[in-house]
């Protein structure tokens, strides 16, 4: 079948990659469409040292074959972390953060930049009818965005700002600005920041008596340090962006005045996917190419590209 | 009066120093004895290098006058900060953090190294009559350690860790042992470890599967780090620790494993008198000395220091 490849050096196109083959506990997937996300690109750059494999994760597919019949022809998305059921963070309610687990693209196992893929049963999440592939592929983006929410209060009667313009900046922005928050964008492309003005205040720079929340999505290493001279003293900073390396940071400045930083990452795909067939988050359209265009996609500077099957 | 005063230099031991005079909303405090922080101590190195002024901020006294009768008389401790009452953070009910606060020995306001002192009336609370002022003098560092009880849910069914073996630990580790929880204390002084070992266990180095809490009290930069390595995935650390100049960071574990820092610093002074008089924490002797010895009482390594007043 066709797929993209991960060789260890740089993803290729091939189209002699074996049919998957599901074990008893897993679902075999036909993708219909699948999106690159930036950790894609990381891991061409090498983020993933060990893996070898189909990259791709975020994905909608049609269910060919599973062990529970009533999936059978199903439009599925689905979760990245294969958890193992033992370790410390399984006991405890945590398997996105399992110790052995394996990840979709990335990590012990195959992805979704192919025509078939093979994942865990208890990990697909059924796409309501009316949603359409090319909104639904958001789910997993949207459900790291809708992770905030789990992990703190946002109360609706403070203020809350939005560092970056990007992808994840969108996608949390809606979903803080769906508390009624008093929102604002803080990003430097002024096209970009369009995409925020029905909702929130626009800026590139932020109000001097600072935000309760603040909310780091920029994707850079200069996020943080602005996020601290931002927030207030006893407010709260989500940590989503990652990059490599380490960070030089005030932390007597964190303790005196109290800041909360959260780390925040994988969420929860059912209310994603309950918000978006509600037509609730509003979104570019995604660009769609061929998988042996995939560098198209992967250079493409618009909001989300991803691939088609024909 | 008798006095300890911070020139810009160092602290010099005056005899000379002016009576005190209270403004219209201010008491007047005859101290009963004080306590050596370490703040003091960093006062003396230049952290508050704008400050000129009588030093010290962990006092008992009794008030001498006050524009509220009822308290002439009274045992009193008192709150360090001395807020404007109009600044984001007091609108805000965060009058510890406003912007323009007078800080007790360290900042616009004259400390408790001295005979007599002036406090803001409100700052005062009445110490218990069976509670002495050897202990009532633990009321600030108590109330630091339980602002961790309003900053955070502990969940006495999981786990914690308190980095430290010094004093701000034996609070710190105290206030989470009265909750139940499962408690380690990880040190590197055998001596100072046995101060915990009727509640908690102790060791040199954390368990391998790590803490769901983890309270930062070396007052250290390696800390931090080491803490980082305790903390479970979506777990909490407790950042008690100032220091000097910037941390060296991997932030982005910090947001892939969704790890909470939240800092900590000034408390509240009520339930920290009541503990106390209920006699639930329990502290080794303090060692005081006569004002012109304060050389002894900041070189002391007796678990607290202070002066006393004949």
């Amino acid at each position: 079948m066709k797929g993209i490849y991960y060789n260890g050096e740089d993803a290729v196109y091939r189209e002699d990659l074996p049919m998957p083959v599901r074990d008893e506990k897993e679902s075999l997937i036909k993708i219909h469409i699948c999106a690159v996300c930036n950790t894609d690109k990381e891991v061409r750059k090498g983020y993933r040292p060990d893996f070898r494999g189909i990259m791709g994760h975020e994905f909608v597919g049609e269910v060919v074959e599973s062990p529970n019949p009533s999936l059978i022809g199903k439009r599925v998305v689905g979760e990245l972390n294969a958890a193992c059921g033992k370790c410390i963070y399984c006991r405890t309610g945590r398997p996105t953060h399992c110790l052995e687990r394996k990840v979709l693209g990335m990590a012990g196992k195959d992805g979704a930049f192919a025509e078939y893929m093979t994942i865990d049963t208890d990990l697909l999440h059924v796409v309501p009818d009316d949603l359409p592939d090319e909104i639904a592929v958001f789910t997993e983006p949207l459900a790291a965005a809708l992770e905030i929410l789990t992990q703190i209060k946002v109360s609706p009667d403070k203020n809350a700002a939005v560092l970056g313009d990007g992808r994840l900046a969108l996608l949390v922005a809606q979903v803080l600005a769906l508390t009624g928050i008093d929102l604002t964008v803080i990003g430097r492309h002024e096209d970009k920041l369009e995409r925020f003005r029905s909702f929130a205040k626009v800026t590139d720079c932020g109000e001097k008596e600072g935000y309760e929340y603040v909310a780091e999505c920029t994707g850079s290493e200069s996020g943080l340090p602005m996020a601290l001279t931002l927030v207030r003293k006893k407010g709260t900073i989500i940590l989503k962006s990652t990059y490599a390396g380490n960070l030089s940071i005030d932390m007597s400045m964190v303790a005196v005045n109290e800041i909360t930083i959260v780390g925040s990452r994988c969420g929860p795909f059912e209310p994603a996917l309950k918000l978006l067939k509600e037509g609730r988050i509003k979104l570019p359209p995604i660009e769609l190419y061929e998988l042996k265009d995939f560098e198209k996609a992967f250079a493409s500077d618009a909001f989300k590209a991803g691939f088609f099957f024909g």
